[in-house]
């Protein structure tokens, strides 16, 4: 497996130093950034994370922060998810798309306050399409990336651990809400998110000088709890179905067919730029969506790209993300398949660089 | 060294296979793609690369595509350079800002024609930022990412090369023009361009299919020219002063702290969103400019966050690129460096991860 080489361009993150004193053993690039992809193993990571706690560096998650007068309108024009009814201390799943209806991105907007909201963005550069659509449309807002970067703390001891650092309180954070706590003098906003499905929370840490002091107090707190370092793990995310942008979907696709058409209110959502090209798909569905597949026999190599999917010899969609996974038993994978062959059950077969397996489509994600 | 965990999201290029199978032993991620870093090693490559000819896979650097009455209207939106006197034919250099005069990209600018332009972008999705501006000002124009992926053939033995597979013609192409050639019935643009001082071309290959075969009909012609898969090298590219987006400059930056000024005709470039934000600088200079400077002792470890420049105690700079050069024995280095300390024969202090290092700022680069 080649070397990554790291340079400035590559960012560091406030964590870097605990990330390499962790002994990671793997990298991806995520917003140009550098994201962990391994410590021990990928298997061994999982099996820790489903019993433990871990402690992600997940700033690549970069924040979009949007603020001023015309931040809500901005926020609205950005996505087909109606935000009327979004409080401050809110987190929403968004679907962002362009006038095409194309996925741009699929962040959590977190809203501070009616006119400063962040954007918590997947991998790409939504940046540059916001601060593009605000000079565009002359608002009145500035549209900047602030110095937050989110540090997960995910899996069973996740509450115990947080609970220990920030007092009892966070406790009573429900799924995607936040509240303000304080650390070190600063008040940071802890969420009950996470890109797991073993429950925990992400802290939107403000300030790059306070990531190794929140990074070693959370170790320090968490030592009989086993907590090690860990990072979003290949096997449970897709077991859990949590989506990757650039993996398995692109701005080829609508949300519609990455599954998040209940994400997408096209009659109300009046100002969204895309609104006018989903009002048709979302009135006739989409010809491809999301699903999770099952693919039989041995493990499967790295799905580093699209693995296409037949039926009958005719080409019915692709899978974009796969591995073994020990507690199914089975490969767990994420495909784009056709309507034609999209039904629970439907007998494909998928073209792996070993080979065509044979695969069934399943009615839901593992978890 | 970490490993790069590969998935579809760092995508492959129509080249892959072939830099595989050349054995490449290190990536970093541009543009959400795999670009190559290093094959023999980054000295090796260095001393083949200034003795013979490469095949290069800059896939990376992305087309934006304008299409349209417009397009040549928002060219000139996105740059200060004046654009009025590009012919068909001519690729421009040209710093990309945003309304604060910020660098958002600094690629070549390749016009087809009057309503047909490529922007061949460094390491930024200014895809987005373009779309934003087209879609806030209405334009009549269609931008887009095309199927065209980069090949450079770069070294001494370049023209030979190009011309036993294109013939003669691609001789007489001057340097940052381009001309239209056939390869397997498709007309290729092919410009005397490239990331390297040791000259040669970019071929902007369009349509992946034909990626390999003309990687394989370049190998097969040059096995007497000694023609080995290359890439961009970090020393050959410092000592020559080509700079990086992302190292040696981000969006915090004007041009003409990159010197890039004499890109910038903020008089005449009408219509450039960032020219009011840059009227001034052009008046009165930057306070702070790219510099070569040479960092005196042993071989510096790779620069992969900046380093900052002392002197008399006071930070006056940051090196953001360096590299051990053979050639010029000597650590060879850019940096941003204050008006107050930028003279050439200056000597400041920079702090290496080995230790402060005194170095010297040079009159020009090494090339």
């Amino acid at each position: 497996m080649p070397q990554i080489s790291l340079s400035r361009r590559l960012r560091r993150t406030p964590f870097s130093e605990g990330v390499e004193a962790a002994g990671v053993k793997g990298y991806t690039v995520y917003n140009r950034m550098l994201l962990p992809t391994v410590f021990e193993s990928v298997e061994a990571d999982y099996r820790h994370l489903k019993t433990h706690v871990q402690v992600w560096d997940v700033s690549c998650e970069r924040q979009v922060e949007l603020r001023g007068p015309d931040a809500a309108k901005l926020m609205q024009m950005l996505t087909p998810r109606d935000l009327r009814g979004m409080l401050p201390g809110q987190c929403f799943y968004v679907p962002i798309v362009d006038e095409t209806g194309g996925m741009l991105n699929d962040p959590v907007a977190v809203k501070l306050s009616d006119d400063r909201w962040w954007i918590s963005i997947a991998d790409s550069d939504l940046l540059l399409w916001v601060k593009g659509i605000a000079n565009g449309y002359r608002l009145d807002v500035l549209v900047d990336e602030p110095d937050v970067s989110p540090l997960a703390v995910q899996g069973p001891k996740a509450d115990e651990l947080m609970a220990r650092v920030f007092g009892n309180r966070v406790r009573d954070i429900r799924f995607f809400k936040f509240d303000m706590f304080e650390f070190e003098g600063r008040d940071l906003a802890v969420a009950r998110s996470g890109y797991s499905k073993q429950g925990g929370f992400e802290i939107y840490v403000e300030g790059s000088e306070i990531g190794m002091p929140l990074w070693n107090v959370l170790f320090k707190a968490g030592e009989d709890l086993q907590v090690r370092a860990g990072c979003p793990n290949l096997i449970e995310r897709i077991e859990g179905g949590l989506l990757s942008y650039g993996n398995d979907m692109t701005d080829d696709n609508t949300p519609h067919e990455c599954g998040l058409g209940k994400f997408c209110n096209t009659h109300t959502a009046i100002g969204c730029i895309g609104r006018d090209a989903l009002l048709r798909v979302t009135k006739e569905g989409p010809v491809q969506q999301i699903r999770p597949l099952a693919i039989e026999g041995e493990p499967v190599p790295p799905c580093d790209r699209p693995w296409s999917v037949f039926a009958g010899g005719k080409r019915v969609g692709q899978v974009t993300s796969a591995a073994w996974s020990p507690d199914f038993e089975t490969n767990v994978s994420i495909g784009m398949v056709r309507l034609s062959h999209w039904d629970a059950g439907t007998e494909v077969e998928v073209e792996t660089p070993d080979g065509m397996r044979r695969a069934i489509v399943q009615k839901r994600f593992w978890i």
